[in-house]
């Protein structure tokens, strides 16, 4: 079909005043800096920015929300989608994934990346924190496409120690490749995969490097029954001490999954100041056995975000619809109609995420990132609009966005992103010869 | 927004062929009669039609798929869409709907309708199948949309002579409005709500007449632990026994949730013919603490359908999401990644839902009504493109569907449909003084 594209699309940064938009607050106008801050937000806060602003956006027919963020994913495995699903765990990695990810290469990750930051930014998510590997390519991807990434290196020793000193290497090679990018948008974290593929020396030194450098840690934690079981077999105690012991759990660490935490090891995290990252759709396609606790996160006082997890166990990237499953999610397995209702949810995908990256409020106020999305409010899922929220988390996907800006870049206008064909094409082109790669081989 | 409006809309009745269009079973052109009836669906199909045919679909970059088929909504309800939520059923119910369904105008079911009505067709429904009130204006708003629809008039005693008898007078009336109709695509059935809201009397009326009409039983089966305790308690049975000691069990009959069934119960469904409707949403939503027993029902032989519920209790009707859900709760609910494979899904929300509305095969194939959909090949959910069923139940939402076509007649094009600013406005103002109304009353 012939797309729609705006005549006139803020092809470069400059200042930004969008008007009469709908929150939650009412209508408002938002006014943002060329470098990319809100300078101003509220019932005609326009008019002192109209006459200097570089490029103006009709506001009316639109809600704004702050970006969404996207605390867990594997981008790259947006080449998977699809590939395989419906299998049992062990043999859909070991047949499918793991012999696909043996023959991917670097440019495969340039291209996985760059399909899924097109996937997020036109459903709305503005930052994403990845675990994956040639991390260089993803940060590339993000780079190109502008939008906000925390990048780890997906650190795996397998309790060997040659390996472990190359995935060392590895680690400080990618840190230090984004350093040198100078690239306000991409930060560099750790990236321990779990307790089952990483030593407690390595725990040990992703912690204290880590720490040194200021920089985040990403781990998978309490994804499985098995892994807990697995863990107290081999090490006497549940993956969250293991964690702890080696001093990965910090106010900087994400922890993804944590569907089978108990109620002590909720009240760990509070205290060391983990934040998690709920990942409803995976956990229900790999069949868990699980929701994460969240009545028991809440009451301890968790920072608590959202993640959509890789392709491959999604398979997508839109995080409205991760809220709704999100939603529905913990009501049916706590038997609770009234639990994580709207609002909460998309707090968690907005400001709990943007907190567990360390990327301020994650709401649109001046001072803020301006890291916004405007929602098509005469959109079907918006008809009747009795509530914002309830209508953003259960009843619209990712398609009702209309605009993406990420600070203060339009990345997004009315549902137009400059050069969406050749990413569709690289990426096409890319998944096709990597399943070729793989059976041929 | 400007919306992208196709040059050549085929506004009436014609023959149709939809060239190259992208199947499981390869390339394909489909060829339609201006009766609304596939003629032809194969590869190279075309090449007899093409210069007879009215109106021709380059389909070249898209998927065809049958029309998806809603087997159990309130599809007025749209008009409550965020009205209210997370809140205990009984409050829910007596707090907020009940309230506003009291106010309930035949003006708003028809604007009700008409919005769920749209955002079915963009969404790749082509059928549905309501239980409601005003249904004369049901009626009148399906056909005006032009989708295929099966409509109940739901039939609500409360064990109460008096009104037993104003129910059946309504049922009646009712079904013969719909006769008098003479619309091929809009049929009647009749609504017994529940066990717990229709007596025996009722229910046997019900029965019998359903059998001398020849139509469709639409019925709340076991939605409930607490349906099934109160059954217990006041009649000594449980709901499916009470169903079919008054006839309502037959293969006429669509049964709606049917969480809460026991193996036997299955095995009663499958040896009376009867359909269920799955509704994975609502489910979750209301907390009912129970999924459908997927693995009973399908080890029984009961034909399985999809639905949404009502939007009060989804919030949308866009039946890609609810592939999803669906085949997510039940790997989730079971503890099995390989249960309800998407091939399976794909197929009760298309030939399952056919079979449980008599509508025929719900297939792309000669003979059969020409309800199909086209989905965008080259959106970001089909990219890559390594397994169509995949790619339609788990990345897919019905914003990739580009074009739906409903007995021949096509009613999206590349997005289109025509006269939707105006249903949009109109169910608008419907549900803001609706509002008004229970609000000052």
């Amino acid at each position: 079909m012939t797309r729609y594209q705006p005549e006139h699309f803020p092809e470069h940064a400059g200042s930004l005043l969008i008007e009469g938009v709908r929150t939650e607050q009412g209508q408002i106008d938002i006014a943002i800096s060329a470098e990319g801050t809100i300078e101003a937000a509220g019932p005609g806060a326009g008019s002192d920015f109209r006459s200097g602003a570089e490029y103006r956006i009709d506001g009316t027919g639109c809600i704004a929300l702050p970006g969404l963020v996207n605390c867990h994913t594997h981008a790259a495995m947006s080449l998977l989608r699809g590939y395989a699903d419906d299998m049992p765990l062990q043999a859909w990695l070991g047949e499918k994934i793991w012999p696909l990810e043996a023959r991917l290469t670097g440019s495969d990750v340039y291209w996985g990346t760059r399909l899924a930051c097109l996937e997020m930014i036109r459903t709305g998510t503005t930052a994403f924190q990845d675990m994956y590997f040639f991390m260089e390519e993803a940060a590339r991807a993000a780079g190109d496409a502008g939008v906000r990434a925390v990048l780890a290196y997906g650190f795996i020793d397998l309790f060997n120690d040659e390996k472990r000193e190359q995935e060392i290497r590895a680690t400080r090679r990618f840190v230090s490749h984004v350093r040198d990018l100078k690239n306000p948008l991409i930060t560099a974290a750790v990236g321990p995969h779990a307790v089952y593929t990483v030593s407690p020396e390595g725990l040990r030194w992703l912690a204290e490097y880590s720490g040194e450098e200021e920089i985040g840690i990403h781990v998978h934690l309490s994804e499985t029954e098995q892994e807990v079981a697995d863990a107290v077999k081999a090490w006497g105690k549940r993956p969250p001490e293991i964690l702890d012991k080696s001093g990965i759990l910090t106010p900087r660490t994400v922890a993804a999954h944590c569907c089978w935490l108990d109620r002590g090891e909720c009240t760990l995290l509070a205290g060391r100041g983990v934040s998690v990252a709920y990942n409803p759709a995976s956990n229900m396609k790999l069949a868990v056995n699980r929701a994460m606790p969240y009545p028991w996160l809440r009451e301890a006082g968790v920072n608590i975000s959202l993640g959509s997890d890789g392709c491959s166990s999604n398979n997508n990237l839109d995080l409205f619809e991760e809220m709704k499953i999100g939603a529905l999610l913990q009501k049916f397995a706590w038997n609770s109609p009234t639990l994580l209702p709207a609002g909460e949810m998309l707090a968690i995908a907005t400001s709990g995420g943007a907190r567990a990256l360390g990327l301020g409020t994650g709401t649109i106020t001046p001072g803020a990132p301006a890291d916004l999305i405007l929602v098509d409010r005469h959109a079907v899922c918006n008809t009747p609009l009795h509530s914002i929220s309830s209508n953003m988390v259960y009843s619209c996907s990712g398609a009702a966005v209309l605009t993406t800006i990420c600070n203060g870049r339009v990345l997004m206008l009315d549902r137009y992103i400059p050069g969406e064909e050749e990413v569709l094409a690289g990426a096409s082109a890319a998944a096709a010869d990597l399943v070729r790669r793989a059976g041929s081989a």
